[in-house]
């Protein structure tokens, strides 16, 4: 049967990944770069992270079939040392980029105990705590940096001068999940704004600001008539000037407006994001165990501490992420509306049939 | 003449430093160590910084009398590899051992490309963005962090689960200036609360939260019953967590409640305070003369970005600092009725006479 534009969605979490791998391959992704981006979308939507998983889909595959994004792309080491390396990207999706990228960060740590990677000739990276978690899998501290094209001010400009430049980082824990962080250096990710203009909702007024440099609560001016607000006013905005520094400029990256949207450039042209990667390996100068059982105790003793009156516990980041993980693990994913639209759009465009994946019931 | 403890202070930048190395000398530090912790002092006052400047000397007088932060300390390596090492700060003053660590980080990575220094044993570190400044002062990008006692709250907690963790950095540039940045990772040092509380006056209300864990804007509170809150709620927590992991995880040094307070803590008992210090030499694997030159271009575009009505001009992070710098070599720093009561108890306690340093006027 197919479900009308209407109907409501979801699919389990291995249709999930089945529906996003199947789409990359009909895109001539080879298997392994087709289930390693279907794993970075993927792991957003498991996470609770909707707009940065199969939503960004039929953007993808836009891309990819206008070769602005190259299916058949080869992201390459121009340069390295032992403890660093510089990475063409080859226009490569940047959730294909990005997995090698920490790859090569988390190999160079694991003998020079810390490693640089930075990436050129990337594409957008998705939610890029994904690449931060695969050091913490593998025993490393990881942070990831990725830079995009301005949509935020600096502090009291009426200008966008830096893109939302995420920053994220894993720390590798025993007992516990990860302690994992994934943020925009804006107040909200674009997306969120996105959302609430697809649903014509008001937002809060620390979100964006008009092109008087004035605070708005109209989600409906963005991007065209707005631009976001920096985290925490100069704190984020300083922050995403390192973001643009490891990303960017120690890279030999595109910065600022010398990068293309992903979302409105001609999809016949590269975008040129920039990354960057370091990985930090504590077993290179004591024991790893040791290490894990002070992390676990920093967790155990933040847990321990009294919430507030109508708060129900206190938490370290990722741990919402990775108990939506388990959730959805037994209940599939339930998509918005604007997600669902998005999953029959890439359908489509991928000549898949939704039916094949759908969850019963 | 003797000033009254009422009237105003102003001393030239050279009579600050004078000062400042003298009242080291005498409390038993080398002629290199009283030089290099009256830098990292003075440079905060010339920086504006007047909450990390010699405001902090009483405190570090009386630890060092204490012997709880040793005068004779010498920090150490007691490993290391091409990329990384792990120092012990032997107790040494924090702004002594700063600038060893971020030295060594330094030289590493100038051969390789970027180094990881982990300190434990160490003391209050001061106003951090002066060790991420010596790297840019090289042509590195520098990354500082460190740990304290806890007095931020976690999202949603009543008590303090982590400290200050204060994070800076610093880029350098062509034309321009270095972009620095030293944040603490509260919404504000628990330092400004303090100044607050001596002047009686309130603050606004996301700097802390009392013991009920809701907000106040009673400066009196602090730090008996309230703490401080995250800048930017989760992002700003999440951000301490890993500085307390570069800081303390890896190093090895105290973390959270193991770290003893350099304020209120016996003056004989170690604070074991530690740090982390990351460089990356741009030079190792490109033309540093291009990197700067498109650090410049960056911060050229952001100063050409629009002002809203009522900004004067945007700039980036370490301007109004270098600004500040550059007047008060001119005028002299003139001092806040709680940092000149500092300073003369300072004076009072290293037998020295401020009149020997005092400008005339």
């Amino acid at each position: 049967m197919t479900a009308s534009p209407a109907a409501p969605l979801r699919l389990t979490v291995a249709a999930l990944r089945r529906f996003l791998t199947d789409a990359f391959l009909t895109a001539g992704l080879s298997h392994d770069d087709a289930a390693t981006a279907a794993d970075v979308l993927a792991l957003a939507d498991e996470f609770g992270v909707s707009t940065h998983g199969v939503k960004l889909l039929p953007g993808y595959l836009r891309r990819l079939a206008g070769g602005g994004a190259r299916p058949a792309g080869r992201p390459r080491v121009l340069s390295e040392g032992p403890a660093w390396a510089l990475v063409d990207g080859d226009s490569a999706l940047g959730v294909v980029i990005g997995p090698y990228a920490m790859r090569l960060a988390i190999a160079k740590a694991q003998t020079a105990g810390i490693a640089y990677v930075g990436v050129h000739n990337g594409g957008h990276f998705g939610a890029i705590g994904y690449f931060a978690l695969l050091a913490a899998r593998a025993g490393l501290v990881g942070i990831a940096t990725a830079n995009d094209i301005p949509s935020v001010v600096a502090p009291g400009s009426r200008q966008a001068v830096l893109g939302t430049n995420p920053l994220a980082y894993a720390v590798p824990a025993g007992r516990h999940p990860p302690i994992l962080l994934d943020m925009a250096l804006s107040t909200v990710a674009g997306g969120k704004v996105y959302q609430a203009r697809a649903l014509g909702r008001p937002i809060p007024n620390n979100w964006i600001v008009g092109l008087d440099g004035q605070p708005s609560s109209d989600a409906g001016l963005y991007p065209e008539q707005a631009s976001l607000v920096p985290a925490g006013s100069y704190k984020g905005f300083g922050l995403a000037l390192l973001v643009e520094t490891l990303s960017g400029l120690l890279s030999g990256a595109a910065v600022t407006h010398e990068i293309a949207s992903w979302m409105t450039t001609g999809a016949d042209q590269p975008t040129r994001h920039g990354a960057g990667f370091v990985a930090i390996d504590p077993a290179v100068w004591g024991d790893r165990a040791a290490f894990l059982a002070r992390v676990d105790g920093l967790i155990d003793e933040i847990h321990a501490a009294r919430p507030a009156a109508g708060v129900e516990r206190i938490v370290v980041p990722g741990e919402h992420e990775f108990d939506h993980q388990r959730r959805v693990a037994e209940t599939g994913v339930t998509f918005s509306a604007d997600v669902a639209e998005a999953v029959r759009r890439a359908a489509q465009m991928a000549g898949l049939s939704l039916s094949d994946y759908e969850a019963v019931g």
